[in-house]
């Protein structure tokens, strides 16, 4: 039977040892492996022998690999981008409704109806801006659709996104801002989308709007972002990932009321491995074959 | 032209004005009326003349109108049932999925990573039943599924319910709880819904499910809750509603880190004659044609 020796570090999770030999590997050290599934950080990160023909990260944005240095020409490197998309669309979701409908509110403020009965807000029959529709605005499409949201996705590619009424490319962002009535970011962290989210978008934006995160912190300009909410030219904030993580104790935004902050858990790590296994099993399984594999990292696009 | 005259009382609400006058009805006092709409209290309700021939009422549980002995049987009466299933079903699903992405506890406890990165669950592959599948569960099947959910309803017709991958009858109660992840209540106050979650139906749950209720207050054995929730049976409870409302300030539920409390505003008073006005337009020209009506009481079914 054909077989491929695969080295698990920096340590042999049960998921993915499971996966790895259900998908006809072996798991083996380092120094006999043809592929490496690194579970670990960047800094930690093995001299990589020549033998390694493909190395499996486990994390959907992989800028402090490239920061770092470690990913190179020499062999294939795959992320987990879209992997783990359905859990972190629920995660937005739940950040957007948990907004809307002020829950954040209801939980310090018990039975305050008065001002929490004319502060919710309705999904059902807005407009959602997707900004970045990969794998995780394929997942949240139709959960927004469900929900009575007309969706619209901005993505480089102009490829339509199941559950979005319309696509847009970021060239046309200005037109975005000012027709969404809520805005979603999932879109990678590089230097195009740095910052995207500034005085000018803010600005831009409806008084009754909540941002949600579940991308990259640096997406956001937090300073902006405090002003714009303490001055009410948008709604609120959700954010599952900030800049840095995790904010200082006495970041101002801490002290908003109109801020959800949740400690980037869209993919919580207690879950993560087992989430990832299929994926990994079905990769080894098409490496085998010598079919194409899934989620393969292209460094000039820089994630 | 076929008009009718309506009164809309104890005030002459502007949406439903608008929403009579285009539907071929004139506004007129009670005294002329041959409708009546009432947007009030049952305690402020009037004496009502022989010639009022519907009598609309604004709510949809109008439990409060029977115990007062108002609904009489010598004309028609339509309550709003199903009317603001879009807006409860959204609020049902912002709780569940507020409670098992754990953003209560993140509003409270600032980073707390690692308490909540293990406490997070994801809605995708769980089953939730919906108890009382009306128009609130009809909403809401569409929006569970599309969230990557099973969902199992359980209604007294055994009709079919969007959404739902299986329908149950009441006597089936106890297997449902045996197979359900999460509950959403979504039935009416009767004396056969008093108290269905029970210290027993608590321990058929799974300790980690979340009990969502919209509904009514008294569905819920508060004290059974209280025990349950203390005790690890269940993982959490997100109210909307509450017996009595609203809760003493020192009732315990309040002091629990895995409650949620939203001050019954799944339909916002603030918002609701303009998401009735619609569908008290469409009655009126049902009304008018000799159509039967939406959302027709029946006594003998006490809700």
């Amino acid at each position: 039977m054909n077989t491929v020796p695969v080295a698990i570090e920096p340590n042999r999770d049960e998921h993915l040892v499971a996966a790895v030999e259900s998908a006809g590997g072996k798991v083996v050290g380092l120094d006999e492996a043809r592929v490496l599934v690194w579970i670990g950080l960047p800094a930690e990160f093995p001299e990589l022998p020549d033998a390694v023909e493909w190395v499996a990260l486990k994390s959907a944005g992989i800028e402090d690999f490239f920061t770092a240095g470690i990913v190179d020409d020499r062999r294939i490197w795959t992320n987990a981008s879209g992997f783990y998309a359905e859990n972190v669309a629920e995660h937005a979701l739940a950040l957007l409704l948990a907004g809307l409908r002020q829950i954040n509110t209801a939980v310090v403020r018990h039975w305050d109806k008065e001002r929490i009965d004319t502060s919710v807000r309705s999904l059902h029959g807005s407009t959602v801006a997707i900004i970045g529709a990969g794998g995780i605005g394929a997942s949240l499409g139709p959960r927004l659709k469900a929900c009575g949201a007309r969706v619209v996705a901005v993505n480089r590619s102009g490829r339509e996104v199941p559950g979005a009424d319309e696509v847009r490319r970021p060239s046309e962002l200005d037109s975005v801002w000012a027709s969404a009535d809520h805005v979603v970011l999932a879109a990678p962290a590089t230097a195009e989308t740095r910052h995207m989210i500034n005085a000018e978008s803010l600005a831009a934006l409806p008084s009754h709007a909540w941002i949600v995160n579940i991308a990259r912190g640096p997406l956001v300009d937090e300073e902006a972002l405090y002003k714009a909410l303490v001055d009410g030219e948008i709604a609120g904030a959700a954010l599952d990932v900030t800049d840095p993580e995790p904010p200082a104790d006495d970041h101002p935004l801490w002290s908003l009321p109109n801020v959800i902050i949740t400690p980037h858990v869209a993919n919580p790590a207690s879950g993560l491995t087992r989430e990832f296994a299929p994926w990994l099993g079905e990769n080894l399984r098409r490496f085998l074959a010598g079919d194409e594999l899934l989620s393969v990292v292209t460094p000039e696009r820089d994630y």
